[in-house]
């Protein structure tokens, strides 16, 4: 196997692209695909400061640290992540759901009715949002990448949930003052490009899914994708790419979501009362 | 197992209902979902000739047969429409595809790129509109269920097929003289259940898939609808549903296509030259 691009030894074979790479070139091209999704999309500018959230996973590493308080897998993580910050130089920053919460994820996975994941999902994106409104960031990177994508768009197509629909995009522009943009610069790349580059650049890593990931249907749903990507190479990137391009703007929905200030903490919520705080107090009650 | 309208003993669980049925209140309850069909989109009225497409197979036997010259598998399937329209008294019309053609479709197969299913599609829906405008029937039922429509949405969705995805309805309105209107007034019944229907109506339908469907992308993404069914019931209805009532509306062209006729045999077009002319052709060039 060949590189595409100097035909010396190749590392790794990317089928959706037709294509071997040695790892200088993979490396590249890996890169130029994040370039590219930050131009396409006009995520942010060299001169805005980007705030990172990081996991400790393969996709990221420098920035927000949300710890989560899920056992072993959550003080694993945040080694990671302090020491690739600290070899850098980089400042990291750490929020925890505990403190916010006055619970892990564990216990308050139990306090509601909501799976697992969606629990954890809306404390993510609240603690992000505020470290970035807090520490005036203009814009949040996550490290979502081609598969996390193309598993999200497929649940929502099942249900055709038409409002998460016309949300799912590389970049969400903000609405509101205390609205951060949100931007995936790693949509382009699939979780096995993305986990190469970080063992061919010696990024340290934690392998292991989290413990709650277990039975999860997003887990089901990228199954059913590796397997239509294996019969027909490219068929997650046709997936998500196809939508993106043709049928995004079709979910574009008349009116716009009006955001208000929550009456208890003061971010923004379409509602009254913000579902984080609607979270904390479910955790408190479930307490007393 | 009870039945959950008489209390009786039921033959057949209906977990997406969260049901279960005696045999005459399954047959009702399948006649009332056709019904329903027929009223929510209007499909025709009591007065209205309707051509029924009909394959031998155990969605539909009375109407319009078209034999599609494959091998011992259309052998069979005709006897088995014959043999129902004469038990019934009712009328068969019988189309070649080697009459119009000049060919079956295991050669048709072979003189074109297409995939199999698509140059055999494309025969019948040119067929079946032909007969019914030449016989004088405003409208053609096809026997297409829940899921060969969920089949076909999911394959559309995939690769976001915008044009496939507006025209796929249960219902299509005829847009020029010479169109009959299409309705699928088996839509809201799964293949199980239609199944289920013949058997307990002694219908003698034939139970072997077509010798070309081995291997077909539309058979692997029914594999793949049956496994998301088998662990969460309903979600086979629940995306066809959802994408009928929230989003198909969404894919609506700005201008809709002009129907012209073709310059070779007068039945409908987009183009010059119909799609199905231009397959005889590729035919006969292939002879010679």
């Amino acid at each position: 196997m060949k590189c595409r691009k100097c035909g010396g030894t190749a590392v790794l074979e990317l089928p959706r692209h037709n294509a071997a790479f040695c790892s200088a070139d993979f490396q590249e091209f890996f890169r130029k695909q994040v370039a590219e999704a930050i131009r396409k999309h006009k995520m942010f500018t060299a001169e805005e400061p980007v705030l990172v959230a990081v996991s400790g996973g393969k996709d990221d590493t420098a920035g927000l640290y949300l710890d989560l308080g899920i056992f072993e897998y959550s003080v694993e993580s945040k080694a990671k992540c302090e020491s690739f910050a600290a070899s850098r130089g980089q400042k990291l920053i750490v929020e925890r759901v505990v403190d916010a919460v006055g619970a892990g994820i564990p216990e308050v996975q139990k306090a509601t009715r909501r799976p697992t994941c969606s629990a954890c999902g809306l404390s993510k994106r609240y603690l992000m949002n505020r470290a970035a409104v807090d520490h005036g960031f203009p814009v949040i990177a996550t490290g979502h990448n081609l598969d996390d994508e193309a598993a999200v768009l497929f649940g929502n197509v099942l249900h055709w949930q038409t409002d998460a629909l016309s949300r799912q995009a590389p970049a969400l522009a903000s609405t509101h003052p205390k609205l951060a943009r949100r931007v995936k610069p790693l949509y382009r790349l699939s979780e096995r490009e993305t986990a190469a580059y970080a063992f061919l650049r010696g990024i340290d890593y934690i392998v292991d899914e989290c413990p709650f990931a277990k039975g999860a249907t997003s887990i089901a749903h990228k199954q059913i994708l590796d397997r239509l990507e294996e019969s027909s190479p490219g068929a997650k990137h046709n997936f998500l790419f196809g939508f993106l391009e043709k049928a995004r703007t079709a979910f574009d929905s008349a009116e716009p979501v009006t955001l208000q200030q929550c009456a208890v903490c003061g971010q923004v919520t379409t509602g009254e009362i913000c579902a984080f705080c609607k979270l904390i107090d479910q955790v408190k009650r479930r307490r007393a």
